[in-house]
């Protein structure tokens, strides 16, 4: 019994759910660039605040909508528990280079996905939906290098960007097929973090012009 | 009787035509650079798109209506037959430097006229139309020189945005001289790109401060 | 009688007043910037107003508002005013390093309790206010940087963006002990301007992460 409520809870919250992993996740990824660059901690912070909320940010003003995160003081919080867990855990968290590439990869795969989601709920068609899921998915980070003035390496590292693509034209497949709402975003998300760490792997990238 | 009507049709459809014209010129001009430095095609692809429409999109966030290009795919497919154009012209292309720069010459009088037309449909009065004329011209290649991380020019080189304010001070002066639209868009549009090819061509540049 | 009117005014019109006063500070810290990386004169101007407008924009944006300089030519004319006495003063104000300093930081806590009203009126609750009026204060200066191409230092020199948040929470303690507007905005501002000014002084730095 217990179990199933459990279940059901998780299948009615899973995009409210999965957009505070990949919060945790970005924002993660946001903290640790920003200390190396030896950023105080509230310049770690705010870095670790824009990485995980600047691409939904940038597609809910877009979308004509009041950004998510400021109808809900939960991802400000998320932020805060992802800066104190980097604290305590850096060296573990560092030794493990692989951890940090997964939470990026986990991130956007689960971001892409919210951003497709929340755009169809608008009413936009497929076709916006998708670029609105590689927005959510892509613009933290480029809004982060930003901020720690690196080049934004996005359009010519392994296949990132169009990694959300591709997820949400899966996502639009499962649509078609019928499939239910939380396989069809299960499905989606694994496909980005399956390429992205397939790509990463074995270093595909995309042929130059000419 | 064939021929009137097409008068008639692009005299009806004058924002709509250069709309386009002008998105074809700023996505060759973004795929261009993005390609001399080595992005993959899926990387100028992006740069062509947020070269193109990048300051339309800046000009319908301030003005509050929902960015153009998301109510139809049209820009998308402009884009990538601008895409497509480059790379089987390339050779031609590069070897022609001034096509280029007539191609970004082009685009900039294209938007401006399309940014005032839009403000003033929005009711706004003409100081901000004219405002918004230049955000649509200009802001679209700065975005392009951050997305390649080169400096943005547009404030030191040969008169550039300065250009799309004269265009917008002649496009008010022909509204109230009551000229009509199709006039006024011409003749201001050629005022921008008048302007622009003048001031490159003789290397007219605006003094510096002392 | 006359003076009585007059304090009358002023309290009816804070916001007004004191949003005029940080745009002044700001446009100035702008031009000054440009016209020593040799920006010609209209290059000046634009990344003057950009510094004073744009933390208010990006702000007005977020909440869902007509940006505040589309609503009245003001800050337009303030920004010329700025500019031109500038020029005119450039010696004197280059001499007196401290009057540019203090300019900014007037700037600073003016822009903040302008952003923290702003978002109170529009019946957000006060942590959304309290980084509203950090966004106003401090996205100004990013952008200036990003436009001439310095490394936005806001992250990491003595605190800056910390100093609104203070101004906030002093904002919030304020209003709950039921101080009248003028009051509070006055003691807010203060906060913000004293904290900069003393970690200016002293060089109080927050601790980097270890």
């Amino acid at each position: 019994m217990e179990s199933f409520s459990v279940i059901e809870y998780i299948s009615h919250n899973f995009t409210v759910i999965i957009d505070h992993l990949g919060t945790f996740a970005f924002a993660i990824s946001g903290v640790r660039l920003a200390v190396n660059k030896q950023f105080d901690w509230f310049g770690a912070y705010v870095v670790g605040f824009i990485t995980a909320i600047g691409g939904g940010t940038v597609r809910d003003l877009l979308l004509g909508v009041t950004p998510f995160w400021m109808l809900n003081a939960s991802y400000l919080i998320v932020t805060a528990i992802a800066l104190i867990s980097f604290v305590f855990l850096r060296r573990i968290i560092e030794r493990m280079n692989i951890t940090i590439f997964l939470f990026d990869a986990i991130g956007l795969g689960l971001f892409t996905v919210v951003g497709i989601e929340k755009s169809l709920d608008a009413n936009y068609p497929f076709w916006i939906a998708i670029i609105m899921g590689m927005i959510t998915g892509s613009v933290g980070g480029v809004l982060r290098d930003i901020a720690i003035n690196e080049i934004p390496l996005i359009f010519r590292r392994e296949i990132y960007a169009l990694a959300c693509v591709a997820g949400g034209l899966v996502f639009t497949l499962c649509y078609y097929l019928g499939l239910s709402l939380p396989w069809t975003n299960g499905i989606s998300a694994t496909t980005v973090i399956v390429i992205r760490i397939l790509a990463n792997r074995f270093h595909v990238q995309l042929p130059t012009v000419k």
